[in-house]
């Protein structure tokens, strides 16, 4: 099934595919370009068309590993991908025609996980950014108000009414300045520096709580990230949620740098690793690299054995430690971890010789 | 009381009221409208003062769970959004009337939680912010001077005096930029490049302040949200408040994926959870679904019992968990918190089973 | 030596001050000014500048209780304040004699809290900053270069050099945008959009880098205040520096409602308090209202007496708590600390009643 | 090899030659330039390459104690600084000839720690930051959409493509505001509005991303510094990797005001310092000012011995503490720190007498 040859399209091709296809689309609104080059451009957009359709039946078919709404998502993306665009073929005509493959402007909301970390952050700080955004509103109408009292006997023209002076508000307090409306007035222009201040705050507002919320979604990704290492330990995989949750928390970050020994063979183990990011070499007669997601050293956590092997970090590695001291306490307190490190030491006694 | 149809008007319906309003406010000030127009706009208007008329009989009437600070800014608000047209009405004339319903801009600051969170930021941050627009101060006034010394020979319609070179000072340090005044020397041009770079600098500044008081602010409503999460537990109410604070103090959270089981029946438990969001399900005979602001396990503190249902996760679920071990300590060093400990045990030997 | 009256000059005042004076300075730029008015102006300076002889006479005399550097900064800014006007009087002439006063910006330099703050974090931020602002030149140069490139044939009198280009560069990578100099062949364009895109990164890197500056400066503003807090109690005057610390390490902030009991007459008191911000009252025979920087409950930390009286929010409270746990931990492990309390407890069998 | 004198160029004085450099590149571009000061600008860029070409010759030399990729990228740069300017003099002709000195830009990246710390930033942001990159790509893409369907009939000379209206979603989504083309239609202005609050928000995006990365790499930097300061004592020389881990995490920041007394003579020690910041002076007989990277008191660590001299803090001095009890700890659950410790203090009975 997922053999597929058009499977492979990473996120970066697809970016690709779509920055292609939105350069084709504005080049075709030109006005003054020959028939044969229009001609190129829209065999272009026909070719990325069918490479979506490809997509769409893959989508389709592989049942990937994904949650359901991802899934959801993913197929809406790209049946609309297809299908407003062949309906503009089928039912427009004209000039406009290729404008529809504007559409393709979704694709990056599939698969992307900024996109995912991104919503998280809006939603989580939806309050505080309406409440900004409301600030924004309140400021920009009173704004437009006062410079309409103040300017619209001066210049009929541009502060004649309240939305005629909102224009030059929204201008003014974004900090845009386009110039076309400027108040001459002595009180028109001390409210106009006024707006311009409060443009400034209400952006450092925008952002200082755009900050927390980022700040406050890493951290909670660096949770998940170290329960799904710790979750991939055979080791640790009969044990409960909450089992798991304090082993996650006895971890501690460490980052060693390229070239370190990172523990050395007959040294007595006090502590396993996962790898966060970068590589080691573990020692063994053929040497083996681990890459990130890999842990080594788990015996420690059982025996009291000294290392089988030198693990070195070939790259800059970050590195999670579990302490045996923390996991013999956590074991202690809970019999169904004991029980688990038992019967696994028994049955690894002869088991793959890791560090 | 709180049975008037109007008590139920939510945030969100106001800041649509307030937003029609101020439309139609807006509308009425274009200078080339129909008379028949303009009046349906009025009669708009005078809808949505009556709605406000309600909406401050109401707010005179119920005794709502609020502070004083609150119920008086609230009363204070409805006040002037019914005097202030109302006085329009009756003793301004012509066009100018409407603009007074401008008053109901005020109508967001009550009721919003975000305005409290804006106001004690600012509060605490005041002296920091007061500084860095004091230093917008005396970079505007450093710049208009220069300017002035550097461009009134060459441009004395626009830089002739301090009041005029001010004007661009502000266009330019706020980084606006009309473009309606430009130094056309080059010591007035190397002078306008420091200063957009000032301006950038400052901005940064405000941003950094605001992001930092945000954060600090956030991670106190957290304690006080916990704060309330346990307060709400029967068998803590009879504790007083430096026993609960010891308590929230001991709480540490946790994020369960959906679909995971969080205790399962027939297990030790050895803590008590508290939903802070998303929601569970207790499989007892009747399933059961609790969701933010519930808490179970809560006989695990007391009795060693094992856990009477299993609880797995729906959505994913922000915990809070209280364990047993923390919770014994602190009712060791606190008699009073054994007493309650006790006489709950006791009265619930036969109470609701949970999980 | 105190008792001048010009020593109650505040902050604010001081500020009003340097406003007002600034002020007069620019209105007496404007060309068209009566001769009369003018003069008025000229006395309202000779006034200010009386006014800070005073203060420079006061700051002279004298001894506060402030740090050596502090003080040759208040000295240096007062006396510039008084001379350079004075000289401009005597030796320069015409409309440019009252500019000099324009040294009054330096007045808000002295005696602020936030400059000595927005010293700290600039200088801690130093190699950052300077880091970003190299960058902004590197861009800077980059883009003038390229523009000058693509745009040098074009419009000759704008682009016609780099240093003509680089006043297009400085414009658009501030995002000022002031419209007199703007690229019109496509290439340009593309440059133009990338400068801009380029500026928001630098603005977003500047304050990112001051937004860390000032969290971590914060955090460690507190732990001098909790320091001060700590060393103002008589009972841990004795204390060495290294005990104060390992007190203060062991402070527990706290929240607590208005209204709400802190402690109860008696109970037994496990912790001291310590005031950070908001009011409380002691409910002895006179009622006793203590504000921030004040104590109690410290008899608690030495014997195990139930608390003397009720103590009460007035206002909301910021608290830091003492456990007597923690303190009899770190006197138990300090032979000086346990001997102070031993003496104390003594001494205050009969001192004044606290809760 | 270190002795040739160039070897002395600091990062300022390197910065301020490329700065001499550009600004000479730049003044060789002004159209109206006698040849005899054209020459003597030529001559001073033949200058700072004959200080490049030393500088080359030092950085081939010199084998200097730093990691093989900075060696790299600094010979690149030290190669490209010389040969571009000479292959330009050689086979390129005419005013352009000097522009190719512009390559000098590069040389503020050798060297630079800011570089680095910018780079991890931005590489281990870089999924957000492309995230975010790809959002003000969608947004720009949309408006000029739209703005070219609304206004193309309106302004057919600004709006008549999608390529005419991206200029102009570019100019406003980045605040920038040149005020060449600006929408005259009612939906044209309110798309403007939406284009200039999502460039705000985009703006505070990028913010918010990079001050999380900062905060994050400065702690992350803080831990390498201390690994540095606790690797310098000779007394943990010896000790593994995980170690040395073990005693930077039980580290204790501390700030101490100028003039404190930090350990007095013939108090017991129960702590050695490390001095991160500021200088503190040790009262033996004669007196010893130490300074950031040094450290005292390690005798607490092994022997429980008074100390044998006072020291007090010169400046404010941000200092780290380790506790004997920290240290005990760790040594008692690894043989080989008691081992090392029992081995130092009997070295040491008769070693440099310190605090």
């Amino acid at each position: 099934m997922s053999t597929l040859p058009f499977s492979k399209i990473s996120e970066p091709l697809n970016a690709l595919l779509v920055a292609i296809g939105l350069v084709t689309v504005a080049a075709l609104t030109t006005p003054d370009m020959a028939g044969q080059s229009r001609l190129i451009l829209k065999v272009l957009l026909a070719g990325i068309w069918a490479a979506y359709v490809l997509q769409l039946i893959e989508t389709l078919i592989v049942h990937r590993t994904k949650a359901v709404r991802d899934r959801v998502l993913e197929i809406a993306v790209d049946l609309l991908a297809v299908l407003v665009p062949l309906a503009a073929f089928l039912f427009v005509g004209g000039r406009d025609q290729s404008l529809y493959c504007a559409i393709w402007l979704l694709k990056p909301l599939r698969g992307s996980t900024f996109f995912r970390l991104l919503g998280r952050v809006l939603s989580k700080e939806a309050r505080n950014l309406l409440g900004v955004t409301s600030i924004f509103g309140i400021v920009l109408f009173g704004a437009a108000l006062a410079a309409y009292l103040i300017e619209r006997d001066v210049q009929p023209d541009k502060f004649g009414s309240i939305p005629l002076a909102m224009w030059w508000a929204v201008v003014t307090l974004s900090t845009t300045g386009y110039g076309d409306e400027i108040p001459q007035s002595f009180a028109g222009r001390v409210l106009a520096g006024l707006v311009m201040m409060s443009g400034i705050g209400i952006f450092a507002l925008w952002a200082g709580i755009l900050a927390t919320g980022f700040y406050e979604e890493v951290r909670r990704q660096d949770f998940v990230r170290n329960w799904q290492l710790v979750a991939a330990v055979p080791l640790f995989q009969k044990l409960g949620s909450a089992a798991l949750i304090e082993i996650v928390r006895a971890l501690r970050p460490r980052i060693v740098p390229a070239g370190s020994v990172i523990c050395r063979k007959g040294d007595t183990g006090d502590q396993m690793f996962f790898i966060v990011e970068g590589r080691v070499t573990v020692a063994t007669p053929q040497p083996v690299e681990l890459g990130s997601g890999s842990f080594f050293g788990e015996m420690a956590l059982i025996s009291g054995e000294p290392r089988s092997a030198t693990v070195s970090a070939v790259t800059e590695v970050s590195l999670l430690s579990l302490y045996s001291a923390d996991f013999q306490m956590l074991s202690s307190s809970s019999p169904e971890i004991a029980d688990v490190i038992r019967k696994t030491a028994l049955e690894r006694r002869g088991g793959t010789p890791k560090a």
